[in-house]
């Protein structure tokens, strides 16, 4: 029991933002890691015929109260940025070329993008306030951006995204698997904290 | 503080099942009486642009498997009936009557509804069959089907769930109102119950 938990999230969700700040602690309390994976919610949102939350008359209102909400009550700090929801898939290539080539930053980066959005209101649909984040980290911009551009990063996110939406059944985020066990939203975590100490039921 | 809560509920949704088994201990912690009110999804989902969400391709298997999981994880007997979804507007409009004419009878006869569909696998979409609950439970099921089948209650339950869409912003269920504060999902059952402690955060 000790494979990694699987935590699928878009950068432009509140709820995959309340996660990330929650994910890493709840699974070291179970023995476990995290793999971290981007992913794009407009082509989970078009292959299963849904729209972004907030886009829906009525439930977009409530999404609105719910995710400052949820935050609230987590004392997570949450402030709806002006320009939202966004494009993310720069932020999401440079998390998967840092997996790949300085692991140990994708992380790190990862929380410090969904900071920059959520809290600081920085617009982390232009790539260039991507690689300012990173240089922030200490990580080589330069380099970063050669990689967010290159058709090996861009055809890996493809890859992944189409085999979260496909093979695994991803349909939004934050989405969750724990042998293989899947969990979708924010409000889940304390549902899979309780799965991870039953073993299931 | 000791308002009732508002519970909104359709007899076709398995998550309302599951909320109708927990409200009222739930409630009564607290204080609170419930008011039931049954509504009809298929209105809410025209509003707002939606469909049942096991029509959904990808999300309905995981919807399928989370159904049975949550009622698992709190020992609520759930089978999937055969039919399913279903329409739920005579066993809606059973409700109001009762409420208006026998209130005591009101909230046992909503809960039976629900184990008759989600544990007996019945088909809570006949009149027949809901009237039959109705008179295993001691009620007059011909005063029922006549009030059942009266303009008046009719246009009760239509009034009730305009109300319910328009007016309050109800577009799913279980949906439930603490003090005017909206809680939307079975899983929200939690947040409401800390809410209810400490009052809003």
């Amino acid at each position: 029991m000790t494979a990694p938990l699987d935590f699928y999230f878009d950068f432009s969700s509140p709820y995959a933002y309340i996660a990330a700040m929650r994910i890493d602690a709840l699974a070291a309390k179970h023995g476990r890691a995290v793999n971290w994976h981007p992913m794009l919610l407009a082509f989970a949102f078009k292959a299963i015929g849904t729209q972004p939350l907030v886009q829906y008359p009525i439930k977009g209102d409530y999404a609105y109260r719910d995710f400052l909400r949820s935050a609230r009550e987590l004392d997570i700090p949450l402030t709806l940025p002006e320009k939202f929801p966004i494009g993310t898939v720069t932020a999401a290539r440079a998390v998967l070329w840092l997996k790949q080539h300085q692991p140990a930053q994708a992380v790190p980066f990862a929380k410090a993008i969904f900071q920059a959005y959520f809290v600081a209101g920085r617009d982390i649909s232009a790539p260039e306030i991507v690689y300012a984040v990173a240089a922030e980290l200490g990580i080589d911009a330069a380099a970063l951006q050669a990689g967010c551009e290159s058709d090996a990063i861009k055809a890996a996110l493809k890859q992944s995204v189409d085999d979260a939406v496909s093979q695994r059944g991803v349909f939004g985020a934050p989405f969750i698997f724990a042998d293989g066990e899947p969990f979708w939203g924010a409000d889940r975590l304390d549902m899979l904290d309780r799965w991870l100490v039953r073993g299931g039921w």
